[in-house]
C-alpha cells in the first residue's frame, strides 16, 4: 500500500538535495525552479506547493543541511584560540567565491522580502551566533570575560567586521584579519590585564 | 550665444535633484528613470547618456549631495562623546524606515554589481569612514588610543556591529546600542586603564 506521507517526505528530501547540488554547480542567478524539479525528478509543482520561491527552498537546504553540521565551539579551555579558529573559518567562507555568490544572492532577497530575511535569521544565522555566544559563556564563567559583559553585543564585536568588510568590500578578509579582530575583541571583553601577568612585574619588562 | 557645456552641467544638477525629491517621494522599488527624467524636465535619453541605470543615477545624486556636508567629525577632544555622536546618529540612519529603504536598495544593486558597488565603497562610505578615521588619529595624537592600534580595524570594530545588526535585522538600533558599542571599542582601543586615574592611586580606591 503507498504511504503518501512517505513519498512526500522523500520528494522533500530530493528536493533539497536537488537545490543544494546546483548550488554547488550552478550561479545562484542561473539557478531555476525548472532545473531543481528536474534534477529531484518531481513536477515543477510539487515545489510550488510547498515553497514561495527560489529563496525559500534554497534556505530550506541550508538549513537542512545545517542541521546535521555540528554548531559547538571547540572548547579547548582557551577562548583565544577558539574564537580565532570560528573566525578564521568565517572569513574563508566569506572568502571562497561560490559560497560568497550564495550568500551575496541570499542577502539579496532578505533585502527585498522581510518575511525570508526573519526566517534566514533565526533558522540559518542564530544558531551559529547561539554556538558562538555559549562559548562566550562558557568563558565567562570561567572568568576570561567580564562579567558586565552583554554577550549578544559581544557576538556582534566579534561578526560585525567581518560582515563589514564583506558587504562593503572595505578591505581583504585574511586569517590576519580574523585574528586582529579576535584580538581587539578580546580585549574590550576580557579581564583588564587580559594574559599578561598581572601586578607590579611587568614595570619590570619596560626598564631598558 | 547658447553654451552646450553649461546647458549640460544645468541638466545634470536637474536631474541629480529630481533623483533626490522622488527618493523622498516615492519608494526606490518604484522610483523610475522615466519619472526622474519628467521631473528634470529633460529626455529618458538624456539621463541614459551620461548613467548606466538607476542604481548609478542615485548613487551620484547621494554623493552629490554629501559633497556639499561637513563630513568630519566634532573634536570636543572628548574621544567618547564625538564616537558617540557619530555612532547615534548612524544608528537614527539605520533606524529611519525612508533612509533605510534607500540604504536597502541601492545595497541589493551593489550586491549584483560589482563596478558599481566599488563606486559605492569609494565615493559615498570611504569618505565617512576617513571621517571617524581622521578623529580616532586625532585620539591617537593625544594619547587617548594606543599606539599599536590599526585605526582601519578599529572603524569596523565601530561600524561594523551596526551594519550587522542592520543587515540580518539581530536586534533594535537604539542610542544605548550605539552607545554600547562605543563603550566597548574604546576598552578594546583605548589606554589600558582608560579614563582612571592611572598609576597606583587606582588601588586606593579599591580599599574598602
Amino acid at each position: 500500500m503507498p504511504d503518501p506521507a512517505r513519498r512526500n517526505d522523500r520528494s522533500r528530501l530530493a528536493i533539497l538535495d536537488a537545490a543544494r547540488q546546483l548550488l554547488a554547480e550552478t550561479r545562484y542567478a542561473d539557478l531555476t525552479i525548472e532545473a531543481i524539479a528536474a534534477r529531484a525528478g518531481v513536477g515543477k509543482q510539487t515545489i510550488y506547493r510547498w515553497w514561495r520561491g527560489k529563496g525559500a527552498v534554497i534556505l530550506d537546504a541550508l538549513v537542512d543541511a545545517a542541521a546535521n553540521a555540528d554548531l559547538a565551539l571547540p572548547d579547548t579551555g582557551d577562548l583565544h584560540t577558539d574564537l580565532r579558529a570560528v573566525m578564521r573559518a568565517t572569513v574563508a567562507e566569506f572568502a571562497d567565491p561560490r559560497l560568497s555568490a550564495t550568500t551575496r544572492a541570499l542577502t539579496i532577497e532578505t533585502l527585498a522580502d522581510d518575511d525570508l530575511a526573519g526566517q534566514v535569521r533565526d533558522r540559518l544565522l542564530r544558531p551559529q551566533l547561539d554556538a558562538v555566544q555559549d562559548r562566550l559563556r562558557s568563558g565567562q564563567a570561567a572568568g576570561q570575560i567580564r562579567a558586565d559583559v552583554d554577550l549578544g553585543q559581544a557576538v556582534e564585536l566579534l561578526f560585525g567586521p567581518l560582515y563589514h568588510r564583506w558587504l562593503l568590500r572595505t578591505g581583504p578578509l585574511t586569517d590576519a584579519y580574523a585574528d586582529g579582530i579576535v584580538e581587539l575583541a578580546m580585549t574590550a571583553i576580557g579581564q583588564p590585564g587580559g594574559t599578561e601577568t598581572p601586578g607590579g612585574s611587568s614595570i619590570v619588562k619596560t626598564v631598558p
